[in-house]
């Protein structure tokens, strides 16, 4: 690791910078044209499944904005196709699972999953974006977390109360630790691969982490967590450990694992991360509804999370969660030129 | 204030006591079979709408089970009907407004709302149930907070993100404190007209308060809160200040107001209450997917909180939220049945 290794990559190891990088989650997303005019010829899952097509959504942020990561174009749902799972994207419901998994015997009847060929797309498509990238701009690969990915395979799609899930967690305890189980074996042979491929960073995603009490996370979900950040550990890259509505758990999110931990906005940032400790960096915070917000009140609540992080080292400029379809594509170039101002800033008074 | 007082208000002014109250969000609901035989016959609104239905509803829960309190079986977007919203509950989508307030112009088009005459029948429904309900049970009414209830009001039912809500936020602070105010106004003669009918205490749901950053809570939420509690102070009877996912807000939701202060799952009832402070009461704790787990599991988790609480004066059993449709009765019974068995052994304790 040099001084010219991307600024994505220095602030992730806590090296002390000028200003944090920014990059967002769903960068590459409805709110740009660009990326919708791909999406009326293609399918989500076909985007994913064509490395040339994933490779080109995944650019798309960075020819609109100086953003200092990319991140794979890919879902935490394409693990599960290998797996029998019939997943699909139903118009404004998210995804759908068919077939979930609520028993010993759809459990014993997943496939055998050979990651590097059943998921070779995936890492095909960070081959070819990392060939494109300029070398100051890191890639990002990524994973959804056992428990997250769980709540989907057996809910069948997204969950308000997640009620299948925790119903197996309490009532069948062995089929929860068989589906865990299975899905951590893949998870950390999944996310090595991208490693292998290009990927210079990892991000787990945890979304759905903080619907869970502090002894459910601890007792059905963190094992598995801690299992994979053990399984990437000797490939030296920055692990990412992201969730939402985690605000009660953040301690227990850290002692599972991750080089950086997420922050929503339901928290300060320096709460955050003096709960989560300086020997870990710290990404996110920002409402992705501020970037609805007129200008002024934009630049004061960018301004807001610098000030709190004080170019503390290990500080990454992102939002909470991702870029809402909506978005308009002018505060996200503003919030960029925000980040890249406090640099001047912070020249100026160095 | 007596020792024949109903055991709930006891506990809501903390009088010592030999063990906590129980009761249940959402007790009159579709878990029970009573309440899906009226379901066949009613809808919500018309349950609602008519004392007598709305009457014999709420004591369904009191029949079956013995707990210490009956909470008024309404909804809270009742109020935003004689204000001129078009509600309804659309099957499997919950309430839909179909002409949500967006603009100064549908804010100004509102209708003027005489709450004792347009909402007349919840107060008949009141006097109706406090007749029939035994003197050692309390009847609670409620309202949802202006948050919550405006929520409702500007997506236009449920939401994900809550960005139109968050939008008029930050772009039109002027249309949202113009709607605010008037919910404001309107939750306190609805809550002080309950109480004038014989509810004996009062609770308000912010729901949806723990999706906001603690400084968009305390700017765009928590004053009109703050002036709904004031606006019932002198009527002494105990309020109660309930939100989901709140961990991060739980100092601000205290501040605003309330003797109990609801706690969801995702925070330990003691370390919760330690930063609450003992001054006020704790309700809640108890995930309500906990009752689909084995008994000896749901008997733990019970157990647990009870420990948690040390019997400490000000302790209201309760779930997190309310209770689940497919929740099995004798899981509701059970944790009745702990509940008083805690009475027994420190019974034996002292």
């Amino acid at each position: 690791m040099t001084r010219d290794e991307p600024l994505f990559l220095r602030a992730a190891r806590r090296m002390p910078l000028d200003r944090p990088p920014v990059w967002f989650m769903r960068q590459a997303g409805r709110y740009m044209p660009e990326y919708r005019a791909m999406r009326e010829r293609y399918s989500l899952l076909e985007l994913c499944a064509e490395p040339s097509l994933a490779c080109e959504v995944t650019l798309q942020p960075l020819r609109a904005f100086e953003v200092d990561a990319a991140i794979l174009f890919a879902d935490i749902l394409l693990p599960l196709i290998p797996l029998g799972l019939e997943l699909r994207f139903a118009a404004g419901e998210g995804p759908v699972i068919d077939n979930p998994i609520r028993s010993h015997r759809a459990l014993d009847a997943l496939s055998h999953v050979d990651v590097s060929a059943d998921l070779g797309h995936v890492f095909e498509a960070v081959r070819m974006i990392r060939g494109e990238l300029d070398d100051d701009v890191a890639l990002i690969g990524f994973a959804g977390a056992p428990f997250t990915v769980a709540t989907y395979a057996i809910e069948g799609g997204s969950s308000r109360h997640f009620l299948q899930t925790k119903q197996m967690m309490y009532r069948a305890p062995d089929l929860w630790a068989g589906i865990m189980e299975r899905l951590t074996e893949i998870t950390v042979a999944y996310l090595r691969a991208q490693v292998e491929a290009g990927a210079q960073a990892i991000q787990l995603f945890d979304t759905w982490a903080g619907i869970l009490a502090p002894q459910d996370y601890r007792q059905y979900a963190q094992p598995y967590s801690k299992r994979v950040f053990a399984g990437l550990d000797d490939l030296e890259v920055p692990l990412i450990h992201f969730g939402v509505g985690t605000s009660h758990l953040l301690e227990d999110i850290r002692d599972a694992g991750g080089d950086v931990i997420g922050l929503d906005w339901r928290i300060p940032l320096d709460e955050g991360w003096q709960r989560i400790g300086y020997d870990h960096g710290v990404q996110g915070n920002l409402d992705p509804t501020a970037l609805f917000a007129p200008v002024e009140e934009l630049t004061r609540r960018v301004a807001d999370i610098l000030r709190r992080a004080e170019n503390r080292s290990g500080h990454i400029f992102n939002l909470g969660h991702g870029i809402l379809p909506t978005t308009p594509v002018d505060a996200v170039k503003r919030v960029v030129e925000l980040v890249h101002a406090a640099s001047a800033r912070s020249s100026v008074r160095t």
